[in-house]
């Protein structure tokens, strides 16, 4: 019973049962970014072996400039802004693709008068990232 | 220089440099479906250990009923639908997500008047699905 396939229903960027966290523990290195675990957290999903995670960060917010082994891909749902993928920043917009290769320094920023929004996926074991000096 | 980050920019899902396959090859389970693997299967994408796909199905059509063991995560990004999952029907529209457990039948259908897309998001390494019968 715990492990049964199930459709998590989504209304406004929030999704059924799915709580709201804040992106990180405070600290002086992001602002105004949520994160929200849509698939692999929930009970019964631990056969999954990546999660698909959903950011938003609001206008004129950003995500931590950081680094580490295990790659990302990021598609992005909503709004508009840059990805800085080792020192190049590129605009990003809805439904485009982003890969993070092992090691790149990666920073988000929400450019636009909406938010930013993208589901980010990584494998569920994986290295922590580090915060990279400007 | 062939495992670095970078952007795969969307226009009308179409993404750029990925090619649009049929679902499969051709037989009488299913009908009217195009899949784009957007991050996985690229050039210097061979650290990722999950697939992000673009499946699109169009008014009308539906993907094989069929089971795994390995787990699916979808994210629906535009139309509407159904999914099947263990003989009961969800209808299902943007930005829902489903999980489809190991071994459960699951099957998607488009019932609206636009196409049905969703990301559907696997291990690269899985076994091969198993058609049920009706």
């Amino acid at each position: 019973m715990s492990d049964e396939s199930k459709v998590i229903r989504a209304s406004g960027f929030r999704w059924q049962g799915v709580p709201v966290t804040a992106y990180k523990e405070p600290d002086e290195l992001f602002r105004d970014v949520t994160r929200q675990t849509l698939v692999g957290e929930g009970q019964g999903e631990g056969a999954l072996h990546f999660l698909t995670r959903y950011f938003e960060i609001q206008p004129g917010g950003w995500s931590t400039l950081e680094r580490h082994e295990h790659p990302h891909t990021v598609i992005v749902l909503r709004g508009r802004g840059t990805v800085t993928l080792e020192n190049r920043p590129h605009d990003i917009g809805a439904y485009d693709a982003v890969y993070v290769a092992p090691g790149a320094a990666h920073q988000f920023r929400a450019t636009g008068a909406e938010p930013l929004g993208f589901l980010c996926i990584v494998d569920r074991v994986r290295d922590r990232p580090v915060p990279v000096s400007e």
